[in-house]
């Protein structure tokens, strides 16, 4: 027996989400056909909904509903200071650590020029205007610590350089790590980034 | 911050599905937001277009797009013989061993007094009309092995008994088990439903 169509139809457009494979798509396919009707339609109208109202701040392209997103047309956010991301879901981590408060700058993407993502292809452009125009004395790069976050960090503060203080998240030990279970570039990098105890006390 | 509203209605319709925690909810209403945007509808719409066109099949409770199901509008099927189910996905279960080709009823649950699901609430009167009408000489009960299936059986076995010949899944050793890591249960099961090895030989 094939499944009806419009069932094999629901099964396939599940299995196109990221970490669903055949068995999970079928099982949530049976479940959003058994359950009660509105709970079903509700997912259906959220992805409509949200793919038609939410679109990207103008000035740091997070996400939001109006022209400008909740941190940019916050009053209380510190002005003067950039935290430079990939996507807009680090914005929403950096956030949760209620450690920082100045505006961001959602870059889109790395740097990759092997897989054809130069300068043009990410929000370079629009940050080195927002520095300029909005005078910005820090930039903080908040960038993945892999190649092409590292390689993203080197071009932007070359480009940064005489325009603004550019920094770069901390790297060392995770919270919680132990020692011997940490591997050696991250262990060599916290021992290069070590501090002074007495610099580290609660000022 | 907070999401954006629409968003944040996105992760939690997508929370409602079984074994979707937040992480994963997250995850998938940034794929939504991020992917090309017919991926997106297309799930939206196979939603409402699965809700609005599948119903039971109105003989054997299947899912169905027509008023009979693929298997009950099929001549080929032999007549005369039905499995009892629960639900439709366990059709697709036993359809992919290819060793059957009677009917199928879907019975819609097990018996579970304590949770006020009475012979009324599942179709078991719809399943002993069947029998009757369609001359049905043999009813197989393809229930799952829990308590409530037990009961189930137990109560099928003695509204059918004069009716119809009753038979059950075999219950044994699963394929590729190993002895020494199957349960007391099984085992005491497999060994009550041994068979001489002359008729297992294929006839």
């Amino acid at each position: 027996m094939d499944y009806p169509e419009a069932l094999e139809e629901l099964v396939e457009s599940l299995q196109q989400l990221p970490t669903i494979g055949p068995k999970s798509a079928q099982r949530l396919a049976f479940w959003l056909l058994e359950t009660a009707e509105p709970k079903a339609l509700r997912l259906a109208e959220a992805i409509r909904t949200a793919r038609s109202q939410i679109r990207p701040c103008r000035r740091c392209f997070n996400y939001s509903e109006q022209e400008l997103c909740q941190i940019c047309s916050d009053p209380q956010r510190k002005t003067g200071v950039l935290c430079v991301v990939v996507q807009p879901k680090d914005i929403v981590a950096l956030e949760r650590t209620r450690e920082y408060r100045g505006g961001y700058h959602v870059l889109g993407g790395l740097l990759s020029p092997l897989d054809g993502i130069g300068p043009d292809k990410v929000r370079i452009h629009e940050l080195l205007q927002r520095v300029r125009e909005e005078s910005i004395a820090e930039v903080i790069l908040a960038l993945d610590t892999t190649v092409g976050g590292e390689a993203t960090c080197l071009y932007l503060s070359r480009q940064l350089g005489t325009d603004a203080s550019v920094t770069r998240l901390a790297q060392g030990l995770p919270a919680g790590g132990n020692l011997d279970y940490t591997d050696e570039v991250t262990l060599g990098r916290a021992l290069r980034g070590r501090r002074r105890v007495e610099d580290l006390s609660p000022q």
